[in-house]
């Protein structure tokens, strides 16, 4: 059994996402925000640390995955989002927990079956792989994403399918 | 009495200075750098942390100065510097410590007296202002000089000026 959490971090809002990966089951414990607000920015990263240094107590995660960036919009937005990448790295390398990395197209491959898959197809395929009855808010879903990507890459893809229902083993693959 | 912990920080090598507010006059304590290494950007990070983490508690400074960035080159590099700035603040706010962040113009402009001074002149008068018998290292020398720069803002310019040689005074100016 493996507890995976998952963390989608940005300048205004972290999202995270918690997922047991079980034999080739994987289900769903936990997802939700960090809201940042207004503060000064050390006031912003320290709520990413302590945010996700509390969940990691919580939840006692054995892995940690992120979104791995590759093409920033603009050198603005990829230095705050660097920041809150930095702050929620941190977070998950002083508790010891190993850090995987994962571009938005190997989630997106892993979660939709497609590497240029839409946001919307994203979170439609997160709330049925994880049995859940509503669709999670934008950022959590975004890290679940990022945890079931990396449950799958740890896992067999056919053992995975196994478990899943025909829908989702085709997108699976 | 304040002491002040400078950091210039980067994705390869993280730079600190130590410097000691008494009255009017400051004092050399410390610098040098944190080497981030070729690991895993996990590891690179928690180096800041821990590294910056190891210094306030050699040196139980009472601030933290941090250089601002406005232009980063591209957002690859930004993205780069953002995880380290990210890394070192969480550093500061983890111990409480307040963050003060000031503009590359601005540490020009209070250590040399223009903002648009090169790197060479900034290492000069910090070894200067320092009485140092020789240069510190350019990433040591950019993090003494953020530290004298929040030095050179919480105290009035005319009693540091008191105290520095007529020639340093002209450039605290």
């Amino acid at each position: 059994m493996s507890i995976i959490l998952g963390i989608d971090p940005g300048s205004r809002i972290t999202g995270y996402g918690v997922v047991k990966q079980q034999g080739s089951r994987f289900s769903y414990i936990a997802s939700g925000c960090i809201r940042l607000g207004d503060g000064a920015l050390a006031d912003r990263l320290i709520k990413i640390f302590h945010g996700i240094s509390e969940l990691i107590t919580q939840f006692s995660p054995d892995e940690f995955a992120i979104e791995q960036v590759f093409l920033a919009h603009n050198p603005d937005s990829a230095l705050k989002l660097g920041q809150a990448r930095g702050a929620a790295i941190v977070a998950a390398a002083h508790a010891s927990l190993p850090v995987a990395e994962y571009s938005a197209r190997q989630i997106k491959q892993a979660v939709v079956g497609k590497g240029n898959a839409e946001k919307k197809q994203v979170q439609h395929m997160v709330t049925h792989i994880l049995k859940l009855n509503a669709s999670p808010q934008a950022d959590a879903a975004d890290a679940l994403a990022v945890a079931l990507c990396h449950a799958n890459t740890q896992q067999s893809l056919i053992h995975m399918a196994g478990q899943a229902t025909k829908t989702v083993r085709r997108r699976l693959r």
